[in-house]
């Protein structure tokens, strides 16, 4: 871990928290275009949806815990990404990485839409699948009712 | 129930099965526009999600069966949205509404990215929140490298 840190200390360094889908995923696409890639799971075997080519490191713990934080050299990352499925500890996570490490760029995902307000105050951005998804729908929607439009002109 | 098809006949009809956060959300959204509404959820408590000024209809049920569409009367929706919490049932209510009842626009959330691909050949738009979250993600991490990137050249 020290190699990499003084290897790569003024590259990018992303920490992501939670390895399900989302986080998974993102820590492929990250590691694969030659990021620096560290991600926390409280899981071991959540590690396994990791991609064979993954480069980056990975540590078994809570990121709630200040300790786990700091073994994942916390203060070192440019970019935070909580994205584990509790809305509760990525917030927790995320204000930690912006008040007590001043991380630039902090990403929470949060399930409760009803939340997400709330932390563009505090320097956090936030990703809310169901807002995302209604988003998407209605893209289709108004796609579908325009199509119906032209067609009923082309009637007339 | 009648009533409201013979006087909305000719316009739009959605049908929206799960009243999740998302179920919830679009059906408060379309209803509020004005359109035709109807949402099933297996579970009645679910319909508490919807909003005071919700003016569609609500059937209690599980969607996935036959008698179930019928009452909903899916024969004359235009548009039917599977966003239930079971990909399984989305996708099986989905392809029911596509190819026995030949609705226009059908749309079915897949939490499972790896399915997704697959049924747009049908003629299912699916929606995956881990992969509208990933994009968003990124858009988010391609502002902070282009942030980034500027201030760099401004140092120089």
């Amino acid at each position: 871990m020290e190699l990499l840190m003084d290897k790569k200390a003024d590259e990018d360094y992303t920490i992501v928290i939670g390895c399900g889908r989302l986080g998974a995923n993102l820590a492929n696409t990250l590691s694969d275009a030659g990021g620096n890639v560290l991600i926390i799971d409280k899981n071991k075997d959540a590690f396994r949806k990791l991609s064979p080519s993954f480069g980056g490191l990975s540590i078994t713990g809570d990121a709630t815990d200040l300790d786990v934080l700091q073994e994942a050299q916390i203060s070192k990352a440019s970019v935070v990404v909580a994205v584990s499925n509790s809305d509760n500890a990525n917030i927790m996570v995320a204000q930690i990485a912006r008040e007590l490490f001043h991380i630039r760029r902090v990403i929470a995902r949060l399930y409760d839409p009803e939340r997400e307000c709330v932390y563009g105050e505090f320097g956090i951005d936030t990703i809310c699948p169901a807002v995302l998804s209604a988003k998407e729908i209605d893209k289709i929607l108004a796609e579908t009712s325009l199509s119906k439009d032209s067609s009923q002109e082309e009637k007339q």
